[in-house]
């Protein structure tokens, strides 16, 4: 398997995917549709579905279960976590991918209802297509939903706004926000996958554990490049975080000690991955694509 | 039965549903949490989560299943879209039954992130409540997903905020926003309703017929109120319709014309409910109670 060609593949059925399992543009409202469309167009590199494919091949080469919706379902909820971020009472983005926002794109009341129908979207996708395994359709939503509300996703991104007001973050809130902010929905991009693959309790724990130590690894590396990078190579105004007093590791802890934490995050990943059965060379090298980033 | 007792009793069961089906507000982040309460326990009617819990009666008055997570994910939903539209971009409300909104009593970072998290939970406790018989689970989070969609609630609400800056909004593009904005979410109370009662999909259909019918007359009603009535009988800012530009029933087409049209569309809601059996006197004087609200 040559990694870039699997990746290649995986991604361009996402694409499909995304343009079969959305509204048209052309539907009515079709300004809302549009903003849809522009916001889930936006050539993001497509990690989360891929770990959602990808997990499902594990346990499943052959399967008769279909992931793809699964798929496109966390790609609609991560989009819309990304506008409803972007918008000015939250981190106030011009630029996301190096294109305009949604709200700069259109205006505010359309990129907050293509959120709002992003998130909706997301579960419908899933009651719709996995309707003749409900009890499937019935576990995906819920940790779907678990993983986006507001104890996880959405109370990470509002301990990450406190933490902007508050001088004195500590490395446990840092944790916090992290674990919740961005290891929410990679961990549950990897749990979907193990579900769908009809993977077992232990299996689907040790899916966990790999996405949640994916997840950190990646938003510490995210921080080193904000602090390191350029607005190209993130796709979005880079040095934003320390101009935002964002709590970041790089702040607490140094950019030394971020790599080294994201490296052994990206171990701990690699490790509980390693107790599952299975080709895993893809799923190891996607982990070491996403948690190193700039090396 | 005597209508006001057999309501206080429904809505009594309401109160206390939301009280142990939402996160404490002590929960981490405890800001969030506190909004997510404030904007739930603000002394609404629960009218939809009343139309679940008697619709379920009506086909099951001793049934198996229990109505009451149904009806707490659809005043979290209600309740979501509310917060969203009083927020600045959209219909920059400061006031809503009789007390100030989110955004004013917090701040629009958190109120963007409650009504995100009440989105979300109701698809969260359809998915968990309705476990144990994983059919139903789907078939309600796919009724809810539906009515809460781009096509529908999201796509009345995005097509009522361009019929502002539109002079000529005709009688088809409002009965559009009228139809998804209000009546959506009133027609999945008495769908959801009927598939926990495990109604046939003819009497699904009766059931749709109803709430779509009297959604229409209760949006007929509200803006008769907003044009007529005073802040404290709405709960909230009377007179805004025209203020706004809003497009209303009113507007186009006078008050009696208004008046006799939503009488109409009540008496269309109950002649499809008579189809039904069942006991169906608390329904009926619901509807009428819903569809006469000043009279």
């Amino acid at each position: 398997m040559e990694f870039s060609h699997e990746l290649r593949r995986q991604v361009d059925r996402i694409e499909r995917g995304l343009d079969e399992l959305l509204p048209g543009a052309s539907e009515r409202p079709s300004r809302l549709h549009e903003a849809i469309r522009y916001s889930i167009s936006s050539g993001g590199k497509r990690l989360r579905p891929v770990l959602v494919l990808a997990t499902v091949d594990l346990f499943k080469p052959a399967t008769a279960v279909d992931g793809l919706p699964a798929a496109i379902a966390i790609e609609c909820l991560h989009t819309y976590s990304l506008i409803h971020d972007d918008l000015p009472c939250m981190d106030n983005d011009d630029l996301r991918r190096g294109r305009p926002t949604v709200h700069k794109a259109f205006d505010e009341a359309t990129a907050l209802l293509a959120g709002d129908a992003l998130l909706t979207h997301a579960f419908s996708l899933l009651a719709v297509h996995y309707a003749s395994n409900p009890a499937l359709a019935t576990a995906l939503i819920h940790e779907l939903a678990d993983a986006a509300g507001s104890r996880r996703l959405i109370g990470g991104q509002m301990e990450d706004l406190l933490a902007e007001k508050n001088a004195s973050t500590s490395a446990a809130d840092l944790n916090f926000i992290h674990l919740n902010k961005t290891a929410a929905m990679i961990e549950a991009a990897l749990v979907l996958g193990g579900l769908i693959g009809d993977a077992t309790e232990p299996q689907v724990q040790a899916l966990r554990s790999t996405g949640r130590h994916l997840g950190l690894a990646f938003q510490i590396m995210d921080d080193v490049l904000d602090a390191t990078g350029s607005s190209s190579t993130l796709g979005k105004t880079a040095g934003k975080d320390a101009k935002a007093n964002k709590a970041t590791f790089v702040r607490l802890h140094g950019l030394e000690a971020s790599r080294r934490l994201a490296n052994e995050y990206t171990e701990q990943a690699k490790a509980a991955l390693s107790t599952l059965d299975g080709d895993k060379a893809f799923l190891t090298a996607l982990i070491d694509s996403m948690a190193n980033r700039i090396r």
